[in-house]
């Protein structure tokens, strides 16, 4: 993990997979493997602010992209340390300064589908129809068939136990290629996210070139994600909902779904992909 | 919808599917299916409390659920009304008597697995410490099976338009067969729970005697649910995580993965499980 120098974090790590005894459905004694679940209440300047359910692979980005996608922290120069502590299942964040209305922020909530994360809906409504990602950059076929192969063929915590959600960042080199910059794995879709927030936060990465793959849906809330991280390209295993591909209509993001093996679906701004014809 | 006489309920609807066009990877158009996803605010005795991500399948169900399992009302009896208006997504809760502190309610949240819904994590803690299903009942392989066929078969909004998640309930009749009482999809596995509480709820529905399926993984979240509503065996499409299991054990849930044809594995209580040899 690329840590600014400038924040002092700890490195705090956990059994990620655990195994199991089962039955199976003849009775018979089986072993298997389960992702840890834990939670992680986060202390902004020892005030608490929320419990997050997650894996615990990437506490401190995790804690970092929370803060940020909740606008409850500035800039990352904004924070001196952040300690994550297992034994306590706690995340203390220390500011340099305090620089938001926590009380505020607080006041009202988004459950977003299924997986919330608070914030007020008319809010990032009129936050979202202030974004609109320009034209370009463009991405071929074969690039994108390549990404989908770099994804299946990683070494994952879903391939030992299942149950849990992938996020990666990837980034253009030129319109052929493309490369693995980050990929984070968590029992919480939006935590993995979250955690890719965080450390592109730390390096200061702009989304211009960018690539974002889930395994979770494209709805509202990752498009929303994605629009406010600057990143032209979304694509999913999964599926897309009604309200994401409106708002990936509105903020001009180009988003895929059904991404495997050699097929992909492209719900919106398909001008950024250049195809040729593979088999 | 099973409706109390004494609540009076709107029986709002709206377009679930739609139909959308997209270009394959080959860049050719073609037409799909996508589910709706819309907020929906709930005004609480007209306090905003919260704005939902729902597909809108069920929505007097899915309010009346989320006030339920947030601890926001105590009885179905308190509630005078609920309307539900798609032009201006809300729903209109009136109760006959307020009976809870609202703001200490949403002083705290937890934010859960990639699907949070505010409650304060301790409370939830203590609450599951309390609680302890008894022995039995028993349910058979073959009922087991006959289950995970039944919804295998159920027409579904999955099949059409995928990225929604569903959750059923079955009624034992006897060991060794289920009859399907409710059966929701929603673009949050959350809202799809809540529902089916808000409808069992209605009818003053114990627990003792259910089976609930879930599309979605058994994470913390969806045990605590189950083991609220008293239900003894969970059952997942998906699979389990550790903290799912942990709570399983402490509250003596029975709990099932990988449900899927004739398979299933048992993480918890297998003694509710009767086995003979299918193949």
């Amino acid at each position: 993990m690329a840590v600014k120098p400038n924040i002092q974090m700890s490195n705090a790590s956990v059994p990620l997979v655990h195994e199991v005894e089962i039955l199976d459905e003849m009775g018979r004694l089986k072993l298997t493997h389960i992702p840890g679940e834990r939670p992680l209440t986060i202390y902004l300047d020892k005030r608490e602010i929320v419990t997050l359910m997650t894996l615990g692979s990437a506490p401190e980005a995790l804690v970092l992209g929370y803060l940020r996608n909740q606008r409850m922290v500035e800039s990352p120069d904004d924070i001196e340390s952040i300690q994550v502590d297992w034994d306590t299942d706690s995340a203390a964040v220390k500011t340099r300064r305090s620089t938001v209305d926590i009380d505020a922020l607080t006041s009202k909530r988004v459950v977003t589908t299924g997986c919330g994360q608070g914030t007020m809906f008319g809010g990032l409504m009129e936050e979202m129809s202030q974004i609109r990602l320009p034209e370009g950059p463009t991405l071929s076929q074969e690039a994108i068939v390549g990404l989908i192969e770099s994804i299946r063929s990683h070494d994952t915590i879903y391939k030992k136990s299942g149950s849990v959600h992938a996020c990666a960042v990837f980034e253009r080199q030129g319109d052929a290629e493309v490369r693995l910059l980050y990929f984070i794995e968590d029992v919480g879709r939006h935590n993995a996210v979250d955690s890719i927030s965080g450390l592109m936060w730390l390096v200061n990465k702009p989304g211009k070139d960018l690539i974002f793959f889930t395994t979770g849906r494209l709805t509202s809330e990752m498009v929303i994600k994605g629009a406010q991280m600057g990143i032209p390209f979304l694509l999913t295993r999964s599926g897309v909902t009604l309200m994401g591909l409106e708002l990936a209509r509105k903020t001009n993001l180009t988003i895929m779904s059904r991404c495997s093996g050699k097929h992909f679906e492209i719900y919106n701004a398909p001008e950024r992909v250049l195809f040729s014809q593979i088999n």
